[in-house]
Formats: C-alpha cells, sequence, structure tokens
C-alpha cells in the first residue's frame, strides 16, 4: 500500500524557492576578483537565476540533460550557476581550475560541455586548450575587467548574457532522480573520473550537513565558503546555506591567510569551511598579527586531509576557535561523517578528547560505512582492526561517468573508498593509513602513479617510485625516488620539473628527487610502496 | 540524464539500522504504566525490534499492506511498533486513545486493523467495542499486570509473542513510498479521517525537525516526549530522537503535572515537546512547588495549540525555561513550522521578540505555505491580510484514506488547512482566527459541527451553535448556545451531558449550556459563528 503523501521532489529548485521564500532578506556576500565587496539577498539570488535560467534556454539552446561547465572562483555569478543550470535540467560541471592543460581538456572534452562560464582571471589557463575543445560552442566572460580581451572564440559577457531576461520562470518539472552537478575526481591512475550527482543527492546531502550532528548551521549563521566551488561543489554549501537561512560570505581568489582574516573579520563570519593547510595558514598568520579584536569565528569545519590535533588544540587554546574534522571524497558529495564530542567523553581529559575529535567520526544518517578487513570479513568495531573503508548511502555515486568499470564497487554493492580505516566502539571512524598511492597535497589529490608512469618514459629513467612526505604547509608533497637508466648519466632536477610540467599542473610536480640503487619491490614483483614510504616517508633524504 | 548516485531507499528501516549502527548506547527511558522505570540501549531496541517484526511474520501472520493497530501509552513497546511493523512493510496505525467508543469502533473497522496491541490500562476502552469490531484477528496485551484478565477473545502477550524469536532479521526490501503509519484526524464533519504516511515522509520530517531552526536536536540531548504515541506519531519524535542520537524519555500514563517534573528531574531531561495545557500545567506546579535544583530542562517544544505570549514570558522569566512555538496537523506529519529569533530580532524589546516567538514560525524546508485572500488570490506576506493558510510539501498529505473527496484540497494541489493565518515579511506565520468550526481542548480537537448535529437530535432542542469558549487549563472548552423547541419546556444539563455521552468521547463534552432566544444567522441562512462568538465568546454567559 503506497502512502497518500503528496508528490514533491527534492531538487535545487525546492531549494531555491525556499530560500526565496522563507530568508528573501539572508545575505550572500562575495569578495570579487578585483577586490570589491558585492552584497545581495537570497530574495536578489532568486531572480537572478531565474534571470540566467531565461538566458541559458532562450539564448544559448541549453535543454534538459546538456552539460555546462563553469571554471570559477566562489562568488554570487557561480552561485547562480549552481541553481540556474539544474534549475532548468542541465547539468552544472564544475571544472577544476588546478588541474594540468592536459587534463582539463580531457574532462572537458569527456564531458562534453557545451558552453563555459569562465572567470575573467582564469581565461588564459583556456585560452591555451581551447582549440582542442570539441564540443564547447560559447564561452561566458565573469567579471571581466575595463579592456579584457582573449582569443577565446564566441565569447559573452556574463551580465549582457542574462541582463535583458525576466526574473520569473515558470521552472520545468524535473524529477528528483535527474542529474544537477558534475565533478571529476583524480583517480590513482589514469584521468580523472567523473562523477554525477543527482538534484535528490544534492537535496538530502544538504539537508544532512546543517544537522546538528554534522556541520550545525541556522538562521543565525555567517559563513564563509573557504573550500571552492570547483571542489566537490564545495561541499554542498552553497545548497546547504540556503537551506539553512545562513548568510553566505564568498572570498573567490582571496585565499591567502591574511585576506582570509581580513574577511572573517569585515563580516563576523562565526563558521567556516576548508581543508586543513589553510587553516593551518590562518592560524600562523593569527599568531604572527594577532587580530586586535576577537574574532566571531566559533569553529572551521575540515575536511579533505585529517586536521591534526596540535592545529586543534592550539587554534582553540590561542584563540577559542573549534575546528571539526569532517570526512568525505567527490564520491560521497562529499560528506559522510563528522567528528563531535558526547556526553560520554565530557569527563577525559582535554587530551583524550582532542583525541576522539582528530578522527574522522561518526557517520551522517543517510551514509552506512564498514571496514573489510584483510580476510575479506567486515571488522569489529574495536577501534583497532583494520581495513578498507566502504560507503554506502543516498549521496554515494553507483558508477563514475561514462564507465561501465566495477573497480570501486563491491558485488555487494558498497564502494571502496580506499582508504584503510578503523572504527572504535562508539562509531568513530578513523582513517589509519594514506590511500592507497595518492598524496594530497595542499587538499588536491596527487597521483603517485600518474607520476611514476611519466617519470618511467624519461630516456634517462629506469624506475621511479613516488609517495608522499609530510609537509608542513601542503601536509602532503609528492617525493620521487628514482633509478638511473645510467648511473654515471645523471639528470638535473630543473630537467624532471621541466619534463613533467608537459603532464602534469604545478602543484602536482615534486620538488624533492633522490636517486636510489634499487626500488624496493614485493614478493610478487610490485613497487614495495610500504618499504619506500618506511625510508623515506620522514622526508629524510 | 540521471545521476549516478546509489538507490538508497528513505525508509524506518533506514532509521532503525541508523541507531543500531552510529548510537547503540543512547538510552530508551520508560516509566511504564506501574510506576517502574525501565531502561535500554537503541542496540537493544534493535534486537527487540527484529524480534517483534519476526513474531509479526511467523506469529502473527502479518505481511506487507496489512493494518496493525497499536492502542497504548508512550514506552519502549510502543517505539518496537513504530519500527517493527512498518520494518516488514506492514502499517503502524496508532489508535487515539482518547475518543468515543464509536470512533474507536469506526476507526478500527474503518482500518481494517487485523490485529490491536493494546495496554492492559486500556483494555477495558476495547472491550465494550470488541464484538463489534470486524477485522480484528488477535489482541496483543502490553504491560498486563500479575493476575490481569479480559474478556477480549484471542489475546497473547507481548512478551509471549515476540520472546523466542530470532534477534536478527533480513528486512525486506521496502520501497520508501510504501505506507509506514496512520493516524486518524477529527474534521469539521462526520466521522474521522485517515492519514496514510509514507516512509519517506516519515524520513523527512524526522530529518528536518531535528534542524537546528526547527528542534535543534543532537546526540548530547535527553528528550522527553511528553507528546502521545497515539497522537500523529508523537509528533515523529521517535524516528527524530534515533536520528540525531538523542535520548528517549517515554512517560506513558505519568502525564500529570507533578509526575512530569519527577520525570525531568530524575533524568536530567534537557529537551521536551507537548501541547501547552501540559506546559502551563508544569508551570503552576512549579511555581506552587519549586524544584530543589534548577531543572536541566532548555526547552519545550510546543504544537497542537498557540503557545501564550504569558507563558514563555514567564516560564522563562522565572526557571529560565524556553517556549518554543511550533505549527502542524495530522495531514502535515505533523510539524511543518517553528518560530525561533534571528539577528534582526536582536535588538527588539523583550516584549516585541516574544510576540514573534508566539507566532507560528516559518515554513521547514520541504514545506510550503501560502495564504488565499478572500478574492481567491495569494495574499501578500505583510503581517496583515488574513487567509487561509494552505500548505505543500514532502510530507503533507494528498487525500485522505479510503475516500475521493477533493474538499480538503485546491484545484492546484494545495492543502486546506482551515486555518485563517497571516505570514509577515520576514515569513512568519501566525494563526490569527480559529480553525472553522473546530474547538482545541487540551491537544484534542471537538467538532462544533458534530456537537450541534447531535444536540439538535434532541427531542427539546431546535438549534444549537457550539463554540469554543477560553480555558485556562484546556485552552478552548465548547460552550453550546441553545434555542428550546419550547421555552416552557427546559432540559437539565445533566441531561444533555448523558445524552451526548453515547457519541462523544468525555472531553468532548460541553460542560457549559447556554438558553438563547434565537441562533445568529448570515445573510444566507447559516449560522453566524462570528456572531456568536462576539457573544459569548469571552465566556460570559
Amino acid at each position: 500500500m503506497t502512502g497518500l503523501i503528496m508528490d514533491y521532489p527534492l531538487t535545487t529548485n525546492t531549494i531555491l524557492n525556499y530560500a526565496n521564500s522563507a530568508f528573501p532578506d539572508k545575505k550572500l556576500i562575495s569578495y570579487l576578483p578585483d577586490g570589491s565587496r558585492h552584497e545581495y539577498s537570497y530574495g536578489q539570488l532568486y531572480k537572478r537565476c531565474c534571470q540566467l535560467a531565461n538566458a541559458l534556454k532562450n539564448k544559448l539552446g541549453i535543454t534538459k540533460g546538456d552539460m555546462v561547465g563553469t571554471f570559477a572562483w566562489n562568488h554570487y555569478q557561480h552561485v547562480e550557476l549552481y541553481y540556474g543550470i539544474p534549475g532548468i535540467g542541465a547539468i552544472c560541471h564544475t571544472i577544476n581550475i588546478r588541474l594540468s592543460s592536459q587534463q582539463t581538456e580531457f574532462i572537458i572534452n569527456h564531458s562534453e560541455d557545451k558552453v563555459i562560464f569562465v572567470d575573467a582571471t582564469l581565461v588564459p589557463l583556456l585560452e591555451k586548450i581551447a582549440p582542442k575543445l570539441e564540443t564547447v560552442e560559447k564561452y561566458i566572460i565573469i567579471n571581466a575587467p575595463k579592456g579584457f580581451t582573449t582569443n577565446l572564440p564566441n565569447i559573452i559577457h556574463y551580465e549582457d548574457l542574462i541582463g535583458e531576461q525576466l526574473e520569473t520562470i515558470d521552472w520545468p518539472a524535473i524529477y528528483e532522480n535527474d542529474a544537477s552537478g558534475m565533478c571529476y575526481t583524480s583517480g590513482t591512475t589514469g584521468m580523472p573520473k567523473g562523477v554525477l550527482y543527482s538534484h535528490r543527492s544534492t537535496y538530502l546531502h544538504a539537508m544532512t550537513i546543517l544537522s546538528p550532528n554534522a556541520g550545525n548551521y541556522n538562521n543565525n549563521d555567517i559563513i564563509l565558503l573557504v573550500v571552492p566551488q570547483f571542489h566537490v561543489m564545495a561541499w554542498g554549501f552553497p545548497y546547504m546555506c540556503l537551506l539553512s537561512g545562513s548568510d553566505m560570505v564568498m572570498p573567490s581568489l582571496h585565499l591567502r591567510p591574511d585576506a582570509i582574516i581580513r574577511i572573517l573579520e569585515s563580516e563576523k563570519v562565526n563558521k567556516a569551511n576548508g581543508v586543513p593547510s589553510i587553516w593551518r595558514g590562518v592560524y600562523e598568520e593569527m599568531k604572527k598579527n594577532p587580530p586586535k579584536n576577537k574574532l566571531a569565528l566559533e569553529e572551521y569545519l575540515v575536511g579533505g586531509s585529517a586536521l591534526s590535533a596540535s592545529l586543534i588544540e592550539n587554534f582553540e587554546k590561542d584563540f577559542g576557535i573549534k575546528g571539526v574534522q569532517a570526512w568525505g571524497m567527490t564520491e560521497t558529495s562529499p560528506l559522510g561523517t563528522a567528528s563531535r564530542l558526547q556526553k560520554k567523553h565530557k569527563n577525559l581529559s582535554e587530551k583524550e578528547q582532542i583525541k576522539i575529535r582528530a578522527k574522522q567520526g561518526i557517520e551522517f544518517p543517510g551514509i552506512e560505512m564498514r571496514i573489510i578487513g584483510d580476510d575479506g570479513e567486515v571488522a569489529p568495531r574495536d577501534g583497532k582492526t583494520m581495513g578498507e573503508l566502504q560507503v554506502k548511502g543516498a549521496w554515494v555515486i553507483k558508477s563514475y561517468f561514462k564507465t561501465n568499470s566495477r573497480d570501486s564497487f563491491t558485488k555487494d554493492g558498497w564502494f571502496r573508498t580506499g582508504d584503510v580505516s578503523t572504527i572504535d566502539a562508539d562509531g568513530y571512524m578513523e582513517i589509519t593509513d594514506r590511500t592507497k598511492d595518492l598524496i594530497k597535497s595542499g587538499g588536491e589529490w596527487i597521483s603517485s602513479v600518474a607520476l611514476e608512469l611519466a617519470l618511467m618514459s624519461h630516456s634517462k629513467i629506469k624506475e621511479a617510485a613516488v609517495i608522499a612526505i609530510p609537509d608542513k604547509k601542503w601536509s602532503e608533497r609528492p617525493l620521487a625516488t628514482l633509478v638511473l637508466a645510467d648511473e654515471n648519466d645523471p639528470v638535473s632536477t630543473e630537467e624532471l620539473k621541466e619534463f613533467l610540467a608537459k603532464d602534469f599542473a604545478n602543484y602536482q610536480i615534486p620538488d624533492n628527487y633522490v636517486t636510489i640503487n634499487q626500488v624496493p619491490k614485493t614478493s610478487v614483483g610490485k613497487f614495495d610502496k610500504k618499504e619506500i614510504r618506511r625510508l623515506y616517508a620522514e622526508g629524510k633524504l
């Protein structure tokens, strides 16, 4: 028997309509690339989303299922794109601006973006590859300064595009399982893989992350979104803020610690998100130049990499600002867990409390997790037994875009995260070992396997094994260990960097190279990364 | 294009599995009808729900779509029923124990309950009508004291039913739109109407009411559920608490102010729900007998009737306990709005703040509301223009059970609440006039029309018009204004009460009767309730 409840699809339009009705006066504040401050209300956001949606249909011929790319910083226009594009049934594909030209080209061709919305400051990155982009018909330029020129073909300025359109629209009917957004993630090998979110997953994720056990956001909060909108939909915050009625503050490219602190001060921000390296930078800057007045900031939510116990402790001790560890992946929308203390922890020492808070935490409703041990069985929740973390849930992918590969999924339908973890008796998950063969630098993935393959294609190199070494600023940086083809024919660091620059983004290229006699191998002849890490992972060269 | 996200149905099993995984140690505490205290963990709840589900299938032959009635107080067994019954695809039909025999009989026959789970203390109410119940095959007795006897046929004791069953189960696949629960509501005329909730609506409602703008519940809270489980699924709290990881405290029949205060004290309860008359009673009791130590109670969430500004003010001033006004109906699962202050209200006077907090508040995500004025148009949100409140959303009914009547729905698919309301520019809804022809007494509806029809069937009465009059304890009580058939042949209050007792529950029968010369009529000859209210609504007789 079916329940007699209204059919009410959970879509991005549901979210946008809600904010327009319940919180029309809440603010979206943007610090634009040129340094100017922009502010408007969610009521105005709604109208401009209507204008954008009308323009997409009427002027760009975008229809249901079309892929629309964005290549942009965090600001109000990008938020408009988050709603305007899926609002008419198209897919908002946010392209990571930090990838190599080769990867960016691959992604845009693979996703078949029909148009791309690009920030003027980022146009040079696209100019290089535009001739090779097979499906892009038009480029829409956002935030162009006076006298802006480009050799991109078929450009339209954003305000010209939406300017004369109606501020109302009859949103089309959308199924909640329709795709709404896409992000590419870097796999361990090969090219980035596409993750296609649905309207439903976007809504449920956003609604869940505002709950008290997760981010705990309400209509009195002013939230700074440090996480870029080209990283897993800014962790869903541009959707979440409209559901919680929180004010949203967008920094665009102003991501240096001093700039972030200025924005925190000016806007009285009380909550924020971001990767640990950003918050470590902010902390160090505040130690050097303590703010005159206590910041309104109460809490920063961290994901992407592990938040160190020392940063949690020092930030709180020195400035009264709490770090909250969360965990997720592009494949999980991203947020799946967060770590907050419970009553039973009240009597623990501060050190023990911080140890718990530094764990990845408890799964949210809508997410299930388990650890599969080496024996292929579900491991006990004892805080000791390690195994691969596997998840399923209402905002976890069931496959990557345009591939039939089931490598990342178990036969019984769980997603294999590749992380090695434990879960304790209280349900707190902790990632205990690195994600296989991946290096995480400043919140960005670097594939060691891809670097190894590239290095080994160099004539002077016989073998290469790349591992992560700890880095104060970036959490991790890649270290390349090399076996020369001819030990009397060395290769310079400069030469290798130049060689890699063809295929890799700047941040992905190792700074450190060490020559070794041979790469340690496992019994089946594979590179023994564990042994290499044992020898070099402390950064000793 | 469809998003590539896992199919993950939102069901009561999702909720139960979640609590078992994330919060196995959280507590469900029950004060049973015999006064004893019972406590177990959500991990144990899970096991007993499995036992119950196995018993429903194996011993009672319950299958998908079957209707299973409950006639019980708030306690752990009733929570087990909330999960065990829908867990196997059957429908948990909670029967209001406060209705008249005639209504109860109607409801059970109309819903076609196959079995009924009944608290031993409530058995006498069913014994009276059991012979007329056409579909009930068995009665399961909960909390039977030693030496319990009954003339109900085919009884099984609850513990005997579930005792030997397995503590694990392979939950069957359930569609999230399948029915999970049912409650009957009293309409303005005629018999109660059935409202059939779905798994999806139950999940989404529960997940939404724990959000910070709504109830704001987390895994540090200890929540007392004063709202009976036979009232709109206890406002969804037995589902919500498992999603938020809050401890749940159940008072069963211990609902007198002094009993509630004792439970609040013993269990260190910090949040609670309930109708205003309960909290007024608690407040008055606390004034008379102030607790020795400050209660842990921070907040009580109120719905069902309007929370008066004076109660909000006094409870907070005298005891530091905050009242939060929410609004909803059986037809809306029930919660749709809540009233909390925002930053913009910080500088208002306390009086002005309380005026806002006494409004019904802002709609939750997933709910839409509008006011339709006398002209049939959507009224502006100006805080002045009144009209009928209409709602739609993810947990609002699209029709009543077993009826094709569209009386309560607009052509464009909104549910007509029957409440007369305003919405102000900040989005706060306020019910300004009584729900048409309904009286709300102690959180229970009383139909004035049904009373009028019954009174007018008495030989000595020509016309009867029933209105609500304010009542300190019950918020409202019905007042019957009567025109005698023969003014020289009066009728006594006692005679009328006895006459009505055949068809009405005790609480529905008016205490006050006044004889008038004629019932004021509107231009089309209908009873002019407005005029009658004007004359008598202040309780002046």
